[in-house]
């Protein structure tokens, strides 16, 4: 049965179900008169709503549809089914109560106020495929307002699963972080994300690259505020060119914009032993079959048709599982690199074939979420 | 186990789980890659979102805390438990997948907006414990732009369970509901919706009180805009003076309000076979002891402790399942009634201790749900 059918025969994938069974002797418990008890324990001290209710072990996964999938601005109603999904891999891997929420609105300001506004019902908030630069500014001011976790999927989750497919493969070819180029094509949501956190690795010569070409510094068109930060901090030769030129003596390309975008020769001009992350999503950069041709030594993918799928699955729901347990309310730098480097531990021997865990290697789940503990 | 023991012991009282479990094969059906096609065909036809989608069977249970049972403003924490508890009902009764939004603002546009954002999740809005005037304002401002259902249950619910009662009541000491005299105690949202639809059930001598007496239409002090249009309506003789003092010749008390306002000496004043409704919960305006004492022939209350509990846990259920399986826009008051005679006639042969069916009688979602049929 496929997506559509599924759909059609079951509405949404997900339902809400007590955890107790509603009988005349449960009843006065689960509701009033018993409930007004909870209620005024938790009126007295606001903190208690984090262990005696819902906010225990649920988040909201927001969108405003802006950004969906490779499908672009498809709005909230198109978005929901994607959010569905994402909230079945939440409870079924991470055990966490996620329920969709999708907005009507993609004014950034006023999504700001919804999300705050719901926030007391929710442990954490996760947000979705939210365009870019929007999505930054949205992430910034609600983690500098709210007291729970807000994490945006699209950018960390990515960059943390790209992180650890990295310092896998840099085993396998046997280069150093500090010294490798790496091309990065996307510079929306997760292009920037990625480019920040293997900044922050240590990985120093990062180029970006979006439909008008390389960003440097001195480029006018096109740019955003979020590309002119990522501009001051990347591209250290200030290179000018179009993607295929940067790529030109990279040992990395990480692909996360558009379909078709590179063939064999590109992947020629790279270094030797050519790490090639293609994972636009459904059509890659380039197929992982002409890359190969190209004489690309590792090659990875979003899909689960190839070997070596990069997907956040591995991430989010251990990152919740892990915040929520923990009560942690910033997802730091220093917790990414810690989760990419415990995601990556889980593959003894590194080899072109195997660079990550399964997507449902429930293993994942566990050693991110572990590294909160401390 | 009382209630705050268990929410210690299991957190929230819900959790959202998937319909289909997650395996290699299921998740690019849950997910990526396959579910691009679902929201791709919702983005061409919004209104499959409706078939496709949570929202088929997904109702929204939103409170800003500021009524929460009889317990005040407690704010959104302090309200969680309770929708927690009434998102039970909705699942075991009716079968609706209910999901808590508790909201952090009691600023009625505000409110507004953030219903309206994210409406595009939900099949239907249930409001619930949001203070007057301003849940009537809130419903009717969401009922104008919405395309979904929109049902403040603290006031219809309790109106078409209120109704029921009395029909069945009315038989039992056979009078005619054109020529009774109904005094409400209380003029929040419970109150002022009982006498609405009362008065559209046909019923003319209505008379409405508050904490500062009998509301009528030269009253100044502690109105407001609701209260004002219901005196325009109600009270036909214009009567002056308080609670007790009305209860003259009164056939109905229906209590909404506070504990203990009246005793068996006020209910001795009213007419012959006097119908009580004390539904101050969890402390009635009389104890159904006295009541009795005062001659009271038919007593109801809000409490699974005394015989005929009236509570609207008898109609949400079957008002959503109505609404949802047959995308109905609007519940009118021809609904209610209808809804209300539909729950009245489940009692073949009413008698003073049984005019309702039982909180948890089954046939009551299947009778409220099939008025919405035709």
């Amino acid at each position: 049965m496929n997506s559509v059918q599924l759909s059609k025969k079951i509405g949404g994938k997900i339902e809400v179900k007590p955890k107790k069974r509603l009988t005349k002797k449960s009843l006065p418990v689960l509701y009033t008169p018993g409930v007004a008890e909870v209620s005024k324990a938790i009126a007295r001290n606001k903190k208690l709503s984090f262990q005696y209710t819902i906010r225990k072990n649920s988040v909201a996964i927001i969108s405003d549809g802006s950004a969906v999938l490779g499908l672009g601005n498809i709005g909230p109603e198109g978005a929901l089914p994607v959010m569905e999904g994402k909230a079945v891999l939440f409870k079924e891997l991470g055990g966490v109560n996620a329920f969709p929420i999708v907005l009507n609105t993609q004014n950034t300001e006023k999504i700001i106020e919804i999300i705050k506004a719901i926030a007391p019902t929710f442990g954490g908030i996760n947000l979705e495929d939210i365009s870019a630069p929007r999505c930054f500014e949205i992430e910034d001011k609600l983690k500098r307002c709210l007291k729970i976790p807000v994490f945006h999927d699209d950018q960390h989750g990515t960059a943390i699963v790209v992180l650890a497919g990295l310092i896998n493969s840099l085993k396998v070819v046997k280069k150093d972080a500090k010294k490798i180029k790496v091309v990065i094509s996307g510079a929306g949501a997760a292009g920037i994300a990625i480019a920040k956190l293997l900044l922050k690795y240590g990985i120093k010569n990062i180029i970006l690259s979006d439909s008008r070409g390389v960003i440097h510094r001195k480029r006018k068109k096109g740019m955003n505020w979020a590309k002119k930060e990522i501009a001051a901090k990347s591209n250290p030769k200030n290179f000018r060119g179009t993607l295929k030129q940067a790529l030109k003596g990279a040992d990395v390309f990480i692909g996360v914009s558009a379909p078709n975008l590179l063939d064999k020769h590109d992947i020629r001009k790279m270094n030797l032993r050519p790490i090639v992350f293609t994972m636009s999503n459904p059509v890659p950069e380039i197929a992982p079959n002409e890359a190969r041709k190209g004489g690309a030594e590792i090659i990875a993918t979003g899909s689960s048709e190839y070997p070596n799928q990069i997907n956040n699955a591995l991430v989010f729901p251990g990152i919740f599982r892990g915040v929520l347990d923990n009560q942690i309310k910033t997802v730091s730098d220093k917790h990414k690199i810690k989760a990419a480097e415990a995601l990556a531990s889980l593959i003894r021997k590194p080899n072109r074939d195997k660079i990550m865990p399964a997507v449902l290697d429930r293993r994942a789940v566990k050693v991110v979420a572990n590294i909160f503990k401390f």
